[in-house]
């Protein structure tokens, strides 16, 4: 039985980003008060959260204040302390969502990908991998190329390289971190990027709609939902998102994002044990955000429908340019007049080439295709200028 | 041209309540910043908002410390001190909307209704009224029963008492705040209340779909959209609308309550220079909200479409009982659960008979009339018990 109050509950997020930003935005009409901890001051989620703890994310003193000052806590960056906030949790007696547990399994990619494998979870071929034997061995063994992921740290497509038999292995595993710290996995011939936000509720779980995604260089770029594909491979998608969750441990939104082969089966690239950028759609295109249905798991209160509302395409805005800057776009005008598209500023105070510095998302107001309003809201992105 | 940077521009707030609360969230993504001035400590709008003036509304040195550390300034209180907020303008340079000679139109109702009338805005007729002799002229003029009314001070009902030729004239003017400040209005026998969310920008006018009002003891209990009548009413409506706009001064989202007479005529019943109550529902069922709008018109950026998403139903959350309490509610889980439904909690730290603590708005998920909607509203509403 859910209790709203005054003062609300107070949601404690590790992290205080443009996923903090939008947690923050969506908490309010809940009357969930949120408090965020990041170490740069001014962070993207102060202005609309209460307050900011400014501090490193693995300070576990300022995350022992902010436990002490949150009713529940979660984190919106995966760079989280797993060992301070499980520590935390433990001694405070704040619930931690999602389990900090569930972090260890996230990180290591080749961790992650045998306990998805282990529990049936269809995934690209993999290699463990300590040496440039190994790369070789694996090679043989998957195919060439195959791509040398970095277990650890990498994000946006930092840590991937493609390899060949020819490649210089020792420089590959180098540049991914070095030996101890990589893994190989067999090139996905692709047809689809597709991703599902998956919501593991208080003894419930929920889906929204499968979204489209385009990457380019490794980045993320547009979602378009529904998925340009059949609704056989929507449905597969789906399932194998409720099949991750089963792996996974505590309450939150999970972004996964999976590869839709070419004869239609589907195989998983991808968690993130927070919303994820692919979800930010569903702010205005979903009966519910990724963002509030953050805040109801983690909070353990009933999730809400997930139905789409209108087919919706939503476009980063990635900062430009070769240096960084102070940020500041002009001649805004073509994305606030144009109807159905929404503009969503992330209040970073530095452009930096390919930073994700906010994003436009159109739902449809007439009856053209998804395509068409993919096409859209790229032209209205593009027509974004950084100063 | 329109140039979004970090921080973003900020906007000041005199009045912190819920109006405030959902002007803060709704700046967010759009990257504008919030500052309200309000007297009550950790007011409704002071959690999402960056940060709060602890002040009286009429603290003419608080008012300039807002505008100090603002690029804007509007008011989301009838209350707001027209007279400093003019000086302080001048004074600062720091451009205030709706303008503040807007409010004396609107503070007096009798001067509003002259306003209105002069410009061709039908309007229900009128009559000056000084005293108990004035009372009864007005009544041999309009005919009886009439409606006499507080000209400064009403709201929700309180400053409105109906007289009659056998009413005590003398004891009804001292009612509504004594001589000097009355004025007694024909009673419409209406068949319908509408409200239109009308929107003043910077060149250019909007106003969303016509929502039908329903009230209990003069205060708005539902909204629904599109109101209950036929396509004529509604554009006449706006066209009404449209035309009050004209007679205000500045930019900005104004409340416009209409009444439908019998024959379909439409007279304004009264004006609130913000948004309001009725124009809540335009959060989740229009392609804007009225919060959005009013933020764009304000610092003069071009307005959003205005268009309906869904047939939608909102019902205020009112406080019961006929004390004062700390503010909570229990078991919302039927109105979190429930699809299409979004529940808006205020963050008011005490809960007073009929005050407005938050409000429930459901959005057509099915093919149910709007009727059913507004049923399924008041049933979710009506489930939710103050404790």
């Amino acid at each position: 039985m859910t209790t709203l109050s005054t003062p609300g509950p107070t949601l404690g997020v590790v992290g205080g980003g443009q996923l903090g930003r939008m947690l923050a935005e969506a908490a309010s009409p809940l009357g969930v008060d949120v408090l965020v901890l990041d170490p740069t001051p001014d962070c993207p989620a102060s202005p609309p959260a209460r307050d900011q703890v400014v501090a490193e994310f693995d300070d576990t003193d300022a995350i022992r204040e902010l436990a002490a000052r949150s009713d529940y806590l979660t984190f919106e960056i995966e760079l989280a302390d797993q060992d301070a906030l499980e520590r935390i949790e433990r001694d405070t007696g704040v619930p931690c969502h999602p389990k900090p547990a569930t972090l260890d399994v996230i990180h290591d990619k080749l961790v992650q990908k045998r306990a998805l494998a282990d529990a049936g979870v269809p995934v690209p071929e993999f290699h463990a991998v300590d040496s440039p034997a190994d790369v070789a061995d694996g090679l043989e063994d998957l195919g060439a190329p195959a791509m040398l992921k970095a277990r650890t740290g990498g994000y946006d497509g930092r840590g991937n390289v493609p390899v060949d038999h020819d490649t210089d292995h020792a420089a590959a595993l180098a540049e991914v971190g070095g030996e101890g710290n990589a893994m190989l996995e067999s090139f996905v011939d692709y047809e689809r990027e597709l991703s599902v936000i998956a919501v593991q509720g208080d003894g419930e779980t929920a889906a929204f709609p499968v979204g489209e995604n385009l990457h380019r260089d490794q980045i993320l770029r547009e979602t378009v939902v529904p998925a340009r594909t059949t609704d056989a491979v929507r449905e597969r998608a789906r399932e194998v998102a409720f099949d991750v969750l089963d792996v996974l441990d505590g309450r939150g939104v999970y972004g996964i994002e999976l590869f839709e082969h070419a004869d239609g089966r589907i195989s998983v690239n991808e968690i993130a044990p927070r919303p994820h950028n692919s979800g930010h759609w569903t702010i205005e295109g979903a009966q519910s955000s990724q963002f509030a249905q953050h805040v109801r798991a983690v909070l353990g209160w009933p999730l809400a429908a997930t139905g789409l509302r209108s087919p919706t395409a939503m476009a980063n805005l990635l900062g430009d340019g070769t240096e960084s800057r102070d940020a500041a776009i002009a001649d805004v005008d073509s994305v606030l007049e144009a109807p159905g598209a929404n503009l969503h500023w992330y209040g970073k105070h530095e452009t930096r080439p390919l930073r994700k510095m906010g994003h436009v998302t159109c739902v449809r107001t007439d009856d053209g295709s998804v395509g068409d309003l993919l096409a859209g809201a790229r032209t209205l992105r593009d027509g974004i200028d950084f100063r």
